[in-house]
């Protein structure tokens, strides 16, 4: 199978060395000079449970995709959220209409940016429990096992799923169908949207968040947001279930002393953060929608007032 | 005219004193140990445009107030926003079935939490150009004319607020019956209500937080809902008109390098704010008619979020 891997990080370096390995035509798509020039030059270096590995796989900048480059089978989307927009418009020239892609990022909406690119029906959304890590450039830190669950996003495009795991069972990746990988996404992205945004607006960690008195009221607003908007995509939230995920998550002992991503991105590191597809899909989902989303229309607008404050942006 | 003024800072030490001095049977009422020592063993000391004054002036502690004392026929509301309420109950002994209370306090809801303890039809609402500086405890910097708009808060109490301006009057204190005070009082808590939370939440000047991209949309909102809830009041806001003063005020050349007071007391002191005074209450009237006040009400949340950790509250 031709496939490309829009994204060399650590987690796309990792799927298309197994993908690659395992006979299929692969080509990577990143933007990172280094990481570019080095896996040019050395290929992709990886520390495979202990076992060093080194193999050669093209990489291209995405302007570099033009109509000469043939088409692919699969994409592997494995970019920044704020980045794919751009990456599947630079990589349009390689998508046909019999292309698949395969979406494996967190957040949400994003399938709504790969429906401007690519056949809806193409289109699979995935959760992984593989892990890596980016030691440097062409350089990775693979360990542990994992696993991808993957679902369709409509009814035709089961034949798709099917066709894609058993390419990833072939390089080892552990695939598998499941009903659940939309509602789990829904549900990971809710328990994110009640806890990112808030910490990184008030500056403090997950236990923190937990123990204001305002918590409960706040939370409550958002996850019934939330769930108002997955109905209409047909995903089910349960409001309880939701709200007690996301107290049990700021626990000390589960992630109460953490600090959340965009926390990181926003006040550690004063970088833009992802609140567009957090929050802020919420906001524009409710909106074509028709249902009001207040709560998570005006955390966006906050969160970009402090994104403008804080960085150059 | 038997009167107390329940609040003895500057604006109270004045209005005391003018009426003292021009044949009135007043009384101070204040919880400032300091002031109270001062004024007891020494007297109210002016400086009133250059000319220094003193003058004997009974004051007390509100839990000094029984049924000992006697009946009052007008009291000044001049405390500070969260303290109203305590003050009224615990001077609720000197108040009689005719007696009046003239509030000249900042903020929106202080006639719902004086008609607990007051006949509705005997509150006046005012606002005031009077200046006043307090020098420290007893003693105060007056300088500079100004001026008293009074109105009802209900129709039957025009007999009410003519009484009391004749009274103010005959204390040099320039007093004016007007129609417009209680929606002026309003525009000038929507321009807070604008302001104060942002640049607090935020942490920017006015002129800052004017600068941000999402500023109009957000003020919009806010706005919104003020004018709802002055509706159900009777108060008609002119949105266009209120959403140009708030910009106006941030301008550099008005208030753009200001910080606003609730930026002052959070961030700066470290204080609880007057938020339940200003977005808060929009919040409350907001759930009692009916009207959905989203924005004012998660400000509000986020304001006391902050509160809680930043102070020891």
């Amino acid at each position: 199978m031709k496939i490309a891997v829009a994204g060399a990080g650590g987690m796309g370096g990792r799927f298309a060395l197994c993908l690659h390995q395992s006979g299929n035509d692969v080509i990577l798509i990143d933007q990172w000079q280094a990481n570019i020039k080095a896996i040019r030059k050395d290929g992709l270096t990886a520390s495979l449970n202990g076992k060093v590995i080194t193999d050669q796989i093209p990489i291209y900048y995405p302007d570099e995709i033009d109509e000469k480059n043939e088409k692919v089978d699969l994409i592997l989307a494995m970019v920044k959220s704020p980045q794919l927009d751009q990456m599947f418009h630079a990589i349009s020239p390689i998508i046909q209409d019999d292309t698949y892609v395969l979406c494996l990022m967190n957040g949400i909406g994003h399938e709504d940016t790969l429906s401007r690119y690519v056949n809806p029906g193409h289109i699979l959304s995935g959760t992984t429990m593989w892990t890596a890590t980016m030691k440097g450039p062409g350089l990775l830190e693979l360990n542990g096992e994992g696993s991808i669950d993957i679902q369709n996003i409509r009814p035709e495009g089961k034949q798709a799923a099917d066709k894609v795991i058993e390419v990833l069972n072939q390089a080892g990746l552990n695939a598998r169908y499941s009903d659940n990988v939309l509602a789990s996404i829904w549900r990971k992205a809710c328990i994110t949207g009640g806890l990112n945004a808030l910490t990184a607006l008030l500056e403090c960690n997950n236990m923190e968040l937990r123990s204001l008195r305002v918590f409960d009221a706040i939370i409550l607003e958002i996850v019934k947001e939330y769930i108002a908007v997955a109905e209409k995509e047909g995903i089910h939230l349960n409001q309880t279930e939701m709200i007690e995920a996301i107290q049990d998550y700021c626990r000390p002992t589960v992630n109460g002393f953490a600090f959340t991503s965009m926390y990181q991105d926003l006040i550690q590191n004063h970088r833009i953060t992802e609140i567009e597809y957090m929050n802020g899909a919420i906001s524009r989902k409710g909106k074509q929608y028709g249902i009001p989303t207040p709560y998570n229309e005006l955390l966006t607008q906050l969160i970009h007032a402090k994104e403008q404050l804080l960085t150059a942006f």
